[in-house]
């Protein structure tokens, strides 16, 4: 929320005393919260316990294709490729399994462009300026990847409907030096903003001066719903093939969010040519991915619509604690802040009148509540309106998590009065 | 074997039409075996199943620390960094876990070097030549890490004691872009060999013309023996510390020989400096390793003891393999060629007649019988005496076993017997 209105400002004027006699109350019970990071509850992990046992000596005896305790299968087993290509909405030849972390493909096929070039292009990206196209609000540890090569961040707005697509196609089609951008397509980190069909068409239509340009798409969310009827969404990697430009989308999925957190398994989903260059560059780094996490997957699962019936499961653990969160910024800070209600997702993103999120992060952090730092959520943790702060309610227990959600409200408000009392209001 | 004796030549010469025979015989056989990687055979693998379900959902509950289900832990639970420590006889302070391929570990380390540099050098490796010493016959998958980035390797021979030394030496004091070496301490790939204390005590002591020079240790095969009472080794980064070498040797191992070949786990270990520069690029590429798997070595082999006693097991099973193919190569080309009688590890390592052994590999192929390739033993795969052959007694069945073994001591007289009929001596 970029300025606070003068109802808003005579609100907090009203309640100070109040404000701040809750605040100390607070202080008072020395509690230690966090909802710094999107971390499943021990509920939600339960829910795949049967995973843990579900492939024994004769699961894997039983399994089709190699034996998936020994060496090999750089790609991952086939039957598991057809299990993510059909929760991805890609074909299984377009996919690559990885081990337990998207982060890692992501990170990694970062350093293989860089090293060593991408189809399309002439080479190595290293020896040359390097820059990146990062919606914001978003993800801190993409952000951290490109900070950690040195490639040179820009940064656009992320709106209700994706980045803005003006921003960006201004920006690709003038800087050949701009060779990619990040993209969480589906409930993006922090704002839970799904990409309209509008924006994909243009994301996969729109000239590059670069002719080796990538969306690296963290496709995080694809089926992490809090409603039941959610919006529908287009296929990045679909919408590039039709656009004749598959080339350009890397399509980056993982289970860490649908089975166990530390020990899920994830996907890359690309052309052809990008799936033959990442295959190449992974002999060099692996004999193969841990195939037994593989066929465990595909046992529990079975098929993307036991994925989609777990997928509920979780929502139903999520959504009050979302509920929790969202009723009491309602409650608390109407007209004094602004929040997302994502449709899915693990994180509400707030914007506290301009210039109040460290202040509000660093009031909570007192009383005893870690939220993620004030600014992660830009490139080099520089947020230049100190506006936004993301919430993770799925880690706390309800009942902790209703505290921790009241007293972020009261620090919101708090910052804002302390702004306002310094005689100058929020801008 | 650089020459073929004259008692050889007369040998070979009067069974010419028995060898020709013999060979024809095979291929009628219409054989279709497989010698060319060191993987383990199904009862091997059998031998860990119970760490398939060792870790139910009371496991996870019971183990200490965080929930091994979720996200965290970028260096591993501490009591497997304590298991991986006392196995690979480091301290767990060294020690950091990694996923599922110790292979990764030491490509990602490389890369690493080269993007950024490494603790007591000058920055990014990158942009400036980087040589690396290469002992040979070595592993096919070291080489190709380097010629993929295009480190200039430089052969040195590896010898039954370690790599030759007075080569070393001068090459590393000398030349400044010499940054790295490979190699294999104990039951080196493929000839067995395990480094004496004083080739480590030279190794750790050497002066070096490189600030930041590192020896990339594959401790692959730390407990993998053969016999019951193996030659004591020197540890390597002991042995480093003593000498105030530390940062020089990164050691890594893995239980890929040991439990599951595709779903082990592995580890480095480092000085202090190393862990540190290790784990901060890690926190970039990562959220952490799979820790489920951690706590499935964990409870299945409970400490380092757990391992030593499981590998025992393997050696009961490997044994009468190696001793297959020996007592084979004894019998049928004692004079003709040359081979190592390893202590441990997975391989043996033949020496044909020089310009033989490429030959031997086709007529083997032709045969039914694959092999490594000719040459994978050197750097660019390129053998300068065509020499060397890596043979994979672990992975066929003992009887596909013996008929491999005997063909390829027949291809190996048969084509040696076709340079003599060439007129010339193979050299």
């Amino acid at each position: 929320m970029p300025t606070l209105s003068e109802a808003g400002q005579a609100l907090l004027l009203a309640k100070a005393d109040d404000l701040r006699a809750r605040y100390a109350a607070f202080c008072d019970r020395k509690l230690a919260l966090d909802m710094t990071r999107g971390k499943p509850a021990t509920d939600q992990l339960d829910l795949a316990n049967a995973m843990l046992t579900c492939v024994d000596a004769d699961a894997v005896r039983a399994a089709e294709g190699p034996d998936a305790r020994n060496y090999g299968g750089v790609d991952g087993l086939p039957a598991v490729k057809a299990l993510m290509a059909d929760y991805l909405g890609v074909r299984a030849e377009q996919v690559v399994i990885g081990g337990n972390a998207s982060l890692t493909l992501m990170h990694d096929c970062l350093v293989r462009a860089l090293t060593h070039g991408v189809p399309g292009g002439a080479g190595p990206w290293f020896g040359q300026p390097v820059k990146w196209i990062c919606p914001a609000p978003g993800y801190d540890r993409h952000f951290k990847i490109l900070a950690h090569f040195g490639v040179e961040m820009i940064t656009v707005d992320m709106g209700p409907d994706g980045p803005d697509m003006d921003a960006v196609e201004a920006l690709v089609a003038k800087d050949a030096h701009i060779k990619g951008m990040w993209l969480v397509p589906r409930y993006s980190n922090p704002t839970g903003a799904t990409c309209s069909d509008a924006v994909v068409q243009r994301l996969v239509r729109m000239p590059t001066a670069a002719s080796d340009f990538r969306i690296f798409a963290d496709d995080a969310y694809a089926e992490h719903h809090l409603v039941d009827s959610p919006t529908p969404r287009t296929n990045l990697l679909a919408a590039a093939e039709a656009a004749g430009t598959a080339d350009r989308v890397l399509l980056f999925g993982s289970t860490s969010k649908i089975s166990f957190a530390g020990a899920g398994i994830c996907a890359f989903a690309g052309s052809a040519a990008n799936v033959t260059w990442l295959t190449g560059h992974l002999s060099l780094q692996t004999i193969g991915p841990d195939k037994l996490n593989q066929l465990r997957h595909l046992v529990f699962f079975k098929d993307a619509a036991g994925i989609r019936a777990h997928m509920a499961k979780h929502a139903a653990l999520l959504r009050p604690k979302f509920d929790t969160v969202l009723d009491c910024l309602e409650r608390e800070i109407s007209g004094i802040a602004e929040w997302t209600r994502p449709e899915g997702g693990y994180f509400i993103s707030v914007d506290t009148p301009d210039g109040c999120a460290a202040r509000t992060v660093a009031l909570a952090a007192r009383a005893g509540v870690k939220l993620t730092p004030a600014g992660a959520t830009f490139p080099h943790d520089h947020d230049p309106n100190d506006r936004n702060i993301r919430l993770s309610p799925s880690l706390p227990p309800p009942a902790e998590l209703a505290v921790a959600a009241e007293l972020f409200a009261v620090c919101v408000q708090l910052a804002a009065l302390e702004r306002l009392e310094r005689g100058r209001s929020p801008e």
